[in-house]
């Protein structure tokens, strides 16, 4: 049970009551069309990352898409896709504690669910759990491949930590999860694709020495949005896992693609709408959206669609905008759509995603993983 | 209705699934007890502002405390404290639309509600509003002492805002709000000073345009934990507005008191309790929060009680710790509790306070006002 939506089905743009988080639906079903298109030609599988949306709607429609499911980052993310109706989960991160294993094993008698090792005591403690609840579990190893986060080293500490997954009981070891989630965020296309060329040498090593323990990987995961196109034609990696492309942000919008200019393969389509509270001067307006409504790691963010007008101070439920000398002063309730630095903690903020077609509310989808940290 | 409790009452820390919001309930009283004596010797009355905690539980202690009422910064989180059992609320904000005063005036036949005006559409609006509703609104103006933000200006366009206020049905006019948000922040103990006398020298002009107008003007209202002493020896503020001051944050931990040290008055009582999901190297520890858990517009969090650990990395949901070299190995599972950059809006992030005593869980507080930013 959430809160009340902030707009109703039928309503304009101008009825929505700030702030809200709007996604514009043209611009999110082409993102994920040109998504679908490019992992169906590259020949890899598509598991986008809940962790961005924490929508089973939208989930789904990525599912209705072509994608084979989805990865999430928590089990509690992983409990609000399963109730929302998607049949495969898979977890791309450590999970430790008996509670949460518990949690995860109760889940796979519902759908397919795996999740991710780098140690050895996690083994046995997953096992443990899926035994208890009568259910496999898909494991994966995760390697390190220069992120320097979770994940064993590339090689034959992969190789051993395998081993062991294939001895447990309850425990399917399916693959290589090797994401570099750091290299998304690199500016330069030739320093992320340089920093996947390496990741890819890691995963060769340790594919090689799986199979020198006869071990047979079915899968090899990792990519975002920011690298995507490197794992897919690395010839290694088959299943890719990118969250933010149906949204974008101003991090991803800030990097290079091939030929040094912006990236902009997607659209913008997530927008924290917000109204004009306050006009006390002729170059400044003050509207009812600040930390409360978008994170603040990346920065401040961007006024869509106005270049007059600039973010120059946000407070916890204020942003203060600078208008240009030639930008019409704002009205008081008039409407200003800003960008987010980041989309997936902006996303975890807010309650229901208001989807908007041609200026009107045609869906409210409840963000029911919303705060699903564990 | 929120989302299952991370823990049960009488648990210990150990068994609270994280990420959790913790409270050390001796710490949070402690700093309660100082400010209401400091507001009692100091003959202005404490008006604590809700957007930090966002919970009725803790509104009411406060109360208890000696609070006059609760400052709210939206209609939503008004609306959460009246239901809470809060009977004096104040947003020290402009409220802008016809729907959001509705719901205002609505809850004025519950509670005494006040709210702040810098513009005469305001007031006309608001009037029509609580007319409607057969009740009367507080009314504050709001005047800019120096962050630039929302507010008319000191001095007559204050005068006349009031004029308007006063003959408006409906609204009965209070007084001034004259907050510094920017002043909270800077570092220096005399730069903080600096600005608040400025701040009063703006109130006391406007005072002076009151009196020459006939207007009586019963409250003037402003302070933050960072500047609260400088208005209440001032002789023109009357309710302190205070709010970081039950939790501190790694912000306000880095100001300077007067004698150059750290600002030590009130203490640490908030954490994000977290647990660790890898240990991949003898320097390097994984913990299970990151920006979903905490906000990051002030840094990464620090370490609570542990000198030789340091956040060295955040992403969405994983913190990356570097272990000093003689610092001992943490173990899987193993509890760290950080201290969040920003208080509010990391509480805006969770569903629960975990209030412990002792290293035993006594209070399970939910956050009801979390995510009512409209």
């Amino acid at each position: 049970v959430q809160s009340r939506p902030p707009a109703e089905i039928g309503a304009p743009l101008e009825a929505i009551e700030t702030p809200a988080l709007v996604v514009e639906l043209d611009a999110l079903e082409r993102n994920m069309v040109r998504m679908a298109r490019f992992a169906s030609a590259a020949g890899v599988r598509l598991r986008p990352h809940a962790k961005t949306h924490k929508c089973p709607a939208i989930a789904l429609k990525q599912i209705a898409h072509g994608a084979v499911g989805q990865c999430v980052q928590t089990v509690g993310e992983a409990e609000a896709l399963v109730k929302g109706g998607v049949t495969d989960v898979l977890v791309t991160n450590e999970v430790v504690g008996t509670g949460k294993l518990r949690r995860l094993a109760a889940l796979a008698s519902e759908a397919s669910v795996g999740l991710c090792f780098d140690h050895p005591d996690q083994v046995d403690a997953a096992s443990q759990a899926a035994r208890d609840a009568g259910v496999t579990l898909r494991a994966l190893v995760e390697i390190d491949v220069g992120m320097e986060r979770c994940g064993v080293q590339p090689g034959a500490a992969a190789r051993d930590l395998a081993q062991r997954i294939a001895e447990a009981p309850n425990l399917a070891f399916e693959g290589l999860q090797a994401y570099h989630g750091s290299a998304q965020h690199f500016e330069s296309h030739s320093a992320r694709e340089q920093a996947i060329d390496r990741a890819v040498a890691a995963v060769s090593r340790t594919l090689e020495a799986f199979q020198a323990a006869g071990l047979p990987c079915e899968t090899v995961g990792g990519a975002g949005t920011g690298t995507f196109q490197f794992e897919a034609r690395s010839g290694v990696y088959n299943e890719i896992q990118v969250g933010s492309y149906i949204f974008m942000d101003t991090e991803y919008a800030r990097l290079e693609d091939g030929e040094g200019k912006r990236f902009r393969t997607f659209e913008h389509s997530l927008f924290v709408l917000s109204s004009v509270l306050s006009v006390p001067a002729a170059d400044r307006a003050i509207v009812d959206a600040g930390w409360k409504s978008y994170s603040g790691e990346r920065g401040y963010p961007w006024v869509h669609g106005s270049d007059g007008i600039e973010v120059v101070g946000v407070s916890d439920e204020h942003g203060k905008l600078r208008l240009g000398a030639d930008t019409p002063r704002l009205r008081l309730g008039g409407k200003v759509a800003l960008i987010p630095g980041h989309c997936d903690p902006t996303v975890n903020l807010h309650d229901w995603f208001i989807g908007l077609r041609n200026g009107r509310v045609e869906e409210l989808w409840p963000i029911t993983a919303r705060g699903a940290s564990r």
